[in-house]
């Protein structure tokens, strides 16, 4: 079997691999391509979906683990509970319940990253040739992990307020999807945030036609202008939506802390799919998150990382002001990492990012991002990661390739 | 949809979800469902797979952490590369160089303990129906990675020396299996170890017929007795051996370092399997692993660890002499953490663990460690984890209970 998977120079050493066929058609992320030369010195990255690394609270994190490992490691280095660490159990149930909602520890399951929860609930529940409802655009490794269960993504039709509800409904009708994907607030790539009518719209629609709906919603505590709106699961009287929440936007992603807030019934099911992925995730990067969250650390923390991505979000919208060239259409977030741009349709942002990397600028294309049609002509920014001062100049560098490529 | 999975009470409270079916029918591991018992004191546990929590390197692990969080944290607590911590790979490459073979940094990826390689293995290449040959009896984790993604295992014929060579070949050439998975060293449950020849040769066999083969050799260090084998993937001329390995028997288990070292090729598929699955695993085990290694301080805890399990393995293999009745068959273990025990066909296991708990005894019913079979008289005995005084009292009262169960 040929392969057309992004794989090294050997793939043709006369080995020819028998991979599952569906996985050969799974590309790469290709912001893990770029990983190497973001990290060259002069390099202005706006790729990864990355929180600064200045912002993590380093001290606070040594002091936190000389006191785990001083204390009672022997829990933290024995083999665990699939199910999560069990002060991390809790301790993620009560950041969630910042959020307006109650879970109890018994609801919850720690997973490494938010992102394995929604492999765990992939694994669960869908079938080859499954309809899973997503968003235009939405977040690429949930596309990669639909494809690895050969699930079909489709997407739901949204404006700048994020999905219709008529249309997802509709959608429901046509193609009786398995599970629906959202991300409510400061959508990883557009930065969009659905309102609070459709989301309670959306928790009605999906109970009423017993359709599981996963609300991923790791940016909601960057909010930086607005008010915080109720979660999805809020609206979740018919007990169908399952919350992921995650520490890696909030705190630091390194330590692969997120959580999974499902209907109790739902927990043993995971448990088992998580068994069978990996056993348990460690036990002491919870215990770590765990503890900084008890210590009540995270509001002051957030505070201050609202205010240095608030800054650097300005610097952006400023930038992009007076760089840009008309006609890249983009509506300013009111928190999250992402500015979304739409390009006019003759650009392609694929060609773009090559010139850009030559000029030592990184952005991601949004390709990826659509699970069902082609567009090349849109591209995301990440605000929060390179340094404030590198922001002018990166938007700089890009206004004058966007001119160049826009020229006639 | 009906479930049989092993639901909580709520599962009936009007919810029905709509499991993928093929997932509603593997049953959680039943060793984890003991855990809480376990704990309680004065029970005695041979049952979970698990090294003492006596033997890990508390004050290394706990130094060797204060350095890494106060040196450069910046890299643990980021997002990192999906392959693994670049300095954990080349440890884990290192390490794997113990066992005679010589991989390169870039032919091994660091997974959440040697579990998850199995599961990414499986994502890669098993389509729902595709065989996998096993041994009879195989890890049990192993059987419910394959149900998830509906494999088909069927056992290879073995004796006490592992795998009959002859038996693999005429399995592959009728049910042209995608994968072949075998533990050769101490194999878990039987404890049993494949010899020098049966090792070349399904080396060659795997090679002949272009099958790839799953090592999974996480308790070859763990020798108590004879001299070390070299491994299956040192015959591997064709490359189609994935040797897999594990620091959880041999360090500790908590912090879930595991690795495959597979044919360069191979890398970039297990790295967007894994990319899917969870991004990346966190950094700081890896870390703490991999300066572990870097240190040399394995061969020294190694020596200590095989001084106590051999004592461990001497004590039970003493009390089941003195106080297992006849009929009850086992074969010394020259080394890994299980004695396994083959009790007259009319015994059926299940039942005796349950009089066993009663007593405050655990072991594990080898019928989950079947693939195709279903074998009610055999237990799987684990002699690491017990306290060695506790390992003749625990056994003794076995004993009784299997001698009531076998009284005519």
């Amino acid at each position: 079997m040929k392969m057309n998977m992004n794989l090294s120079p050997n793939q043709n050493q006369g080995q020819q691999f028998r991979f599952a066929p569906h996985m050969v058609k799974i590309p790469s992320n290709p912001i893990f391509h770029l990983l190497p030369k973001l990290n060259e010195p002069g390099f202005i990255s706006f790729a990864p979906g990355a929180p600064s690394s200045d912002s993590f609270p380093y001290a606070d994190i040594e002091e936190i683990t000389r006191g785990l490992l001083s204390n009672n490691p022997r829990e933290l280095m024995q083999y665990g509970s699939t199910e999560g660490y069990a002060p991390a159990r809790k301790s993620m149930a009560a950041l969630i319940s910042r959020y307006g909602l109650s879970p109890k520890p018994g609801e919850v399951i720690v997973t490494t990253g938010g992102q394995q929860a929604i492999d765990l609930l992939c694994k669960l529940f869908v079938e080859p040739g499954d309809v899973v409802l997503v968003e235009a655009p939405t977040y690429s490794a949930t596309l990669q992990i639909l494809k690895s269960y050969r699930a079909v993504p489709i997407s739901i039709e949204a404006d700048d307020d994020g999905i219709l509800p008529g249309d997802l409904e509709e959608k429901i009708k046509i193609f009786a999807p398995k599970l629906i994907y959202l991300i409510p607030t400061f959508q990883n790539p557009s930065g969009r945030t659905l309102t609070l009518e459709r989301r309670a719209a959306a928790a009605e629609i999906a109970g009423r036609h017993n359709v599981l709906l996963i609300e991923d919603d790791p940016y909601r505590d960057l909010r930086y202008h607005g008010e915080h709106l109720p979660t999805i699961k809020s609206f979740d009287t018919a007990d169908h939506v399952i919350f992921l929440t995650s520490t890696s936007k909030i705190l630091c992603p390194g330590l692969r802390v997120g959580a999974a807030y499902a209907p109790e019934a739902l927990i043993p099911a995971l448990t088992v799919a998580k068994q069978a992925a990996d056993m348990h995730s460690p036990a002491l990067p919870q215990a770590i998150v765990s503890a900084y969250l008890d210590r009540g650390l995270l509001d002051a923390h957030l505070s201050l990382l609202c205010g240095q991505y608030r800054r650097k979000l300005d610097a952006m919208l400023d930038a992009v002001k007076r760089f840009f060239p008309e006609g890249i259409e983009y509506r300013p977030p009111q928190g999250g990492l992402f500015l979304w741009c739409v390009c006019p349709e003759r650009l392609d942002t694929a060609e773009l990012l090559e010139r850009a990397v030559d000029e030592k600028v990184a952005f991601v294309p949004g390709e990826q991002f659509f699970a069902d049609e082609r567009v090349t002509n849109t591209l995301r920014l990440n605000f929060s990661n390179a340094p404030e001062a590198d922001i002018p100049k990166g938007i700089e560098i890009l206004g004058k390739l966007l001119r160049k490529s826009l020229a006639p």
